[in-house]
């Protein structure tokens, strides 16, 4: 199992490093005070800080429930498994689906592709555009596949978003054939304009939807969850329960009594959306500036902006910038055959200040000119 | 892959249940007002809600190294990993360790038997005696299987704690034949009168020993550790980030600000193994009133008394007990061969007031009694 290169770029961050590399959340949008003041209560009870049970705190995990049945996805809190994180919900249901074939996207998320390959499932890459995936070649592999993992709500790493058509014919082509989709969904609630209307909700039986507060709220308590059908979801728990037996009850707690004010956390929801269109403005504008030659689709939410520099070797690029002190993620580092020629780059929009962004892509910018010459 | 027996007793268990059966520690003892006074301080910085290495944190990982070098055994942050519970270090190492053959003691702890299963390890069981394991089998098998699963302090199920002897001549076997020890020591601070040197001391390289403060501080943070050589853990982390990228960040840098007054925890230490050796003795007193038939050896610290009731199926036993909410777990619940008839029982002496362990022992010799007839 190789390391993954956006970790090891993460960790050689140092503080004087401009970083367009991380998934990370703008750490200046954590409501510190309204988590502090919910985590301090968890200490009202000595028996809160008890072991715990495996598929995590029932007051959660119908608060969850709800979160879904408000966008009319029925749903209750033994569809509900907590993990911890979101990156361990889809460990659980790797490991469940050990040595089977996978369809992914290609480009995908690192991290998946890594889980994955560490639980031997074997992957086929379908190509994603940006308003879904290639529906044909989709449809070819399921039949035979029966098994799929998709982030259809402004992907990591392409900010991709599946339209509703797309989403419906997914759903069908599962129906028909039968098997199941893991519809990973870190970003949903991060929408621009409008909410997405999740695949699973389509055909409830054959998902697994994943969620996260980590993109929401913070990563730092890692809590996730999988939202699927009840005896898959009782087969996962054993799952859990061998990983880790419960996921930290100070974490889910304090989450569970910060999410009590519901009005307050749909606040802030909206001022994550706005201040990170906001940022994404800021962003694009400064690609336009600097970078003119870099091509992209806008994203409809999410974290990435992503596109091509033509004809430029992206791998080769970000060595030459990290020696500068300034990251990204090139391309490559999203498809199974990562020794192919690429030259397209994520960039992290949301966790930059803006004078860095300026700096930061004029660093690039003037690296990407000298390797043209 | 089957629940555990013991979580699905811990998970049926009410409010009026009498339960001997969890490894639960004695609520009543931890340190609230320390650790929520630690964790706030968590909130001081943004930052410290954001994202973190997968490794662990700096300063908690030097904190772990010293409490070893303080033992005099050398170890340094690079020989630490992090890890969500000590249940989570054992699967990592499972996983690392993956389809090969391990050497068990029998009985042993179940949720390691379960992890060894979900990786596909092939457990052969060793006799474990009460003051360590059976060493002419031991060798033996190691000789050809090189990798064995020990709980030498005051072990699970059996409160067994291998002597000094014992633990030499398994240095020396090991160091013969190469191969690996993981030594799992999740009571090695409950100690009732002097504290026991690792195995691993004497065997650095080959060896993983792990830690957890679940039983020390509080099982609710999901925080333990690896303790093993350099180049393992590198190896280990890729592992670890790929279950769930790291450990709650709350839960690490909370008991790292705990952990800051050396002295309070020391005190600390001191206060819960008092006291669990005062919950020892009211529970020995109360099992010779109630249950004198039952044939025990008593710990030098620890949780669990086991012992048995001669010629008494003692799961179903457990099954009429459950019946009338008093709770314990069954001998043949820690073997490789469940379905063998045992006679034998683990109580767990911690987690019970003193007026509820005469009223629950009480109800199990009665049931007792009526088997008999």
């Amino acid at each position: 199992m190789k390391r993954s290169f956006i970790r090891e770029i993460l960790e050689s961050i140092n503080k004087d490093t401009i970083s367009f590399a991380g998934g990370l959340p703008d750490e200046s949008l954590f409501p510190i005070k309204d988590l502090k003041e919910a985590n301090i209560k968890v200490y009202d009870k000595a028996n809160n800080l008890q072991y715990s049970v495996s598929s995590g705190l029932d007051s959660l995990k119908e608060k969850i429930a709800n979160f879904y049945n408000k966008d009319g996805f029925e749903t209750t809190k033994e569809n509900i498994l907590i993990t911890t994180g979101s990156q361990q919900a889809l460990y659980i249901i790797a490991k469940y689906f050990n040595n089977r074939d996978i369809i992914i996207e290609e480009p995908s998320y690192l991290g998946a592709i890594n889980i994955f390959r560490a639980n031997l499932l074997n992957m086929k890459g379908v190509k994603l555009n940006y308003d879904g995936i290639d529906l044909n070649s989709f449809e070819d592999s399921f039949k035979k596949i029966k098994l799929a993992y998709l982030i259809p709500d402004y992907q990591n790493p392409t900010g991709a978003c599946y339209n509703k058509y797309n989403r419906e014919m997914i759903a069908k082509i599962v129906l028909k054939n039968g098997g199941y989709i893991i519809e990973d969904a870190p970003y949903s609630n991060i929408y621009f304009k409008n909410k997405q209307k999740p695949i699973s909700s389509l055909i409830p039986n054959n998902t697994f939807h994943l969620g996260s507060f980590s993109k929401i709220l913070s990563p730092s308590f890692r809590v996730g969850w999988i939202r699927a059908n009840k005896d898959i979801i009782l087969k996962l728990t054993q799952i859990k329960e061998t990983i880790d037996l419960h996921t930290s009850t100070i974490s889910q707690l304090t989450i569970d009594n910060y999410l009590e004010d519901e009005s307050r956390f749909n606040n802030h929801l909206k001022i994550i959306r706005l201040n990170y269109l906001d940022k994404l403005e800021y962003f694009k504008n400064s690609l336009n500036k600097f970078l003119p030659e870099f091509k992209y689709t806008t994203p409809k939410g999410g974290m990435f902006i992503y596109g091509t520099l033509d004809n430029l070797d992206t791998f080769k690029l970000v060595k030459q910038c990290l020696r500068e002190n300034v990251a990204f993620v090139p391309g490559n580092q999203f498809y199974l055959d990562k020794s192919s020629f690429n030259s397209e780059i994520r960039f992290n929009f949301t966790n930059t200040a803006k004078d860095k962004v300026d700096i930061g892509l004029e660093k690039i910018a003037k690296i990407v000119d000298t390797l043209k010459i």
